[in-house]
């Protein structure tokens, strides 16, 4: 067995309670499989926010450095939305250890557990063999360009900026993964109107021609937008920018059904960094009724791609689709058009995966 | 009856074909409503490259200046799209005449024809009685803040930057449009990461007062791509900036069945301008099967927003409504699963719009 460091962050909202069950799911794998995983925990958002005035403290930080992997629960509180002149930010958290830890590659798997057709508000036959892996630059664009208010307030400004490097390290990630895909890539742009996505776009073209085997698409993120909808079976491979594929990745959690069952893995310079790609979610956070599934298949990732443990990980989507085939639902993958389905809590959902892990 | 002057500019690819028939509503609605409409041609875009090297001519400019309303076509061309270095482009063009004719409020109605219920990829209990204006920003944002390409060309930004007075008009235009409705605003941004967006929440939360029966909703950019996929009927009034409404517009056709069906009021300091949303479509230029309904639904805009012409609006919507009902089809509004379909061209698509209008 391997032994591993994985830092648990839940964060705020329902983060806290779903990202439980992501590490209750590697327990019980380090136990089956006889891996050794020790568990430390951080802070970071709303919560670190209180107990300290920072959204990342330098203690959560030195916590993520010494760590193999990390399991990071949601970020965010209605308390900063509603308020938009507040200084200090919970999302402020996420964004600087995204840029701490050289995160630039975030990878969101797009695919639908066969008993969750009926689960989305798109036709089944359109939904049917859609199988989309985005790759979404997560350190660069207009999240981290100069920000700007002016003295008199009366206008605010956002630098949105693209370095060639930064294009070129993202788009190679995504033609290696495309190889052993559909060999089908998608790049997404706004080059008609925009130099960061000329830019963009030109550096792609030429990293293309390193990959002849893959077939290479440029499209308008407009026409993305639509298109995901329209017909996702034409997807293979998508990369695009970081607000592109912000904007892009929780509208094609449609196709998965809900986004509640949405993992996603940020990867770059050496630490992998494991969320589901649902928020924090204050509305339903405390009640007990978020879906822990998007943080187990997060604990999947995890495990796949930082510890190279593919049958573990396999094991664990496994039971995530045994649970949805005995019936079991939470409350955002309920239909109430299907027969047999028993609608569960975050904790009886969690515990069902667990059973069927063992 | 009136006298009024029509600007038509077909500009690029199919909208040569589909303006045509906008053009020709509007003849007939005049002859039958005894009104005078004089109409006058513009070049843009590609095809004013091509002939001028000039994206968008003085004599165009001029030409819009001097008419009471403009029926615009599409935008674009491949040799554009896939070569991100050229500089001259013939976006600049459009862009330049929404900001040369202050059209900073562009309104695109979403609306669902019944006959259409089964063409849309979104299963039909979800769409059905969805019914959205959207208000996009349309002379700010990113798409004009000050572009930069660095001298060793190896980063490119552009400037996202919102102004208090761009924020607050478009905001008041849509307000009073949510108070002749169901009430109901949704503001939409990226507030927890861009200094830009909490100006404009700041703003909107501002303007909200003034404007107490209209229940305010503030939703992030991601969540609201989601959510008008999962459930549109959410939404009444949505107003946004320029980048996220072209985003979420053209996903937002789908409830529409097709973005062949779409049409926008582009609006502001005086003249109205009126366009299809969908692009130029160069993969079907030429073919004639593009859908004409787009353009003679932006010929019924023009008649209700810029001349005040409610009938002669109804009575093109109406005709539109019976050729659906006759069960006439272009090809992107075709379903396979449903019987009685006609499956036509652009010209007898029109020719049809036009005997219904009779
Ligand atoms: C919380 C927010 C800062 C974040 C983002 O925009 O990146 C989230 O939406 C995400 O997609 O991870
Ligand atoms: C052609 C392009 C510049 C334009 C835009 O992005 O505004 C188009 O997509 C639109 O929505 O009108």
């Amino acid at each position: 067995g391997v032994t591993k460091k994985i830092l648990v962050i839940p964060g705020d909202g329902i983060g806290q309670e779903v990202t439980a069950w992501g590490k209750k799911v590697l327990e019980t794998i380090a136990a089956n499989y006889k891996h050794t995983f020790t568990f430390d925990e951080g802070i970071m958002g709303h919560v670190a926010i209180e107990a300290t005035g920072d959204p990342l403290p330098d203690s959560t930080l030195e916590k993520a450095r010494q760590s193999d992997a990390i399991l990071f629960g949601a970020i965010g509180h209605a308390k900063y939305d509603n308020d938009p002149t507040l200084k200090v930010r919970p999302e402020q958290g996420l964004l600087k250890i995204r840029k701490e830890l050289g995160l630039y590659a975030n990878l969101r798997p797009i695919k639908l557990f066969d008993d969750l057709l009926q689960a989305s508000s798109i036709k089944p036959e359109i939904l049917q063999g859609a199988d989309i892996l985005f790759f979404r630059e997560l350190t660069g664009d207009v999240y981290f360009g100069e920000k700007n208010r002016s003295e008199d307030r009366n206008s605010a400004s956002d630098l949105m900026i693209y370095h060639k490097y930064e294009v070129e390290r993202i788009a190679r990630k995504a033609y290696e993964a495309a190889r052993t895909r559909r060999k089908k890539l998608c790049s997404v742009d706004k080059a008609n109107v925009l130099e960061a996505s000329r830019l963009w776009r030109e550096v792609v073209q030429a990293i293309a021609k390193d990959y002849p085997d893959v077939e290479t698409e440029h499209m308008f993120v407009d026409n993305a937008a639509m298109q995901l909808i329209k017909d996702p079976k034409r997807f293979d491979v998508v990369v695009t920018g970081n607000l592109f594929g912000d904007i892009l990745t929780d509208e094609a959690s449609q196709i998965a059904g809900s986004m509640g069952m949405l993992a996603s893995a940020s990867v770059g310079d050496s630490i992998g960094f494991y969320e589901p790609i649902h928020g924090s979610a204050h509305d339903i956070a405390g009640k007990g009724i978020a879906n822990p599934l998007a943080s187990v298949l997060s604990a999947a990732l995890l495990l796949d791609i930082s510890f190279g443990l593919k049958d573990e990980s396999q094991r664990v989507i496994r039971a995530v689709d045994a649970t949805l085939r005995q019936g079991y639902r939470t409350m955002d993958i309920a239909n109430k058009h299907t027969p047999n389905e028993f609608v569960l809590g975050t904790d009886a959902m969690g515990a069902q995966v667990l059973k069927n892990l063992n």
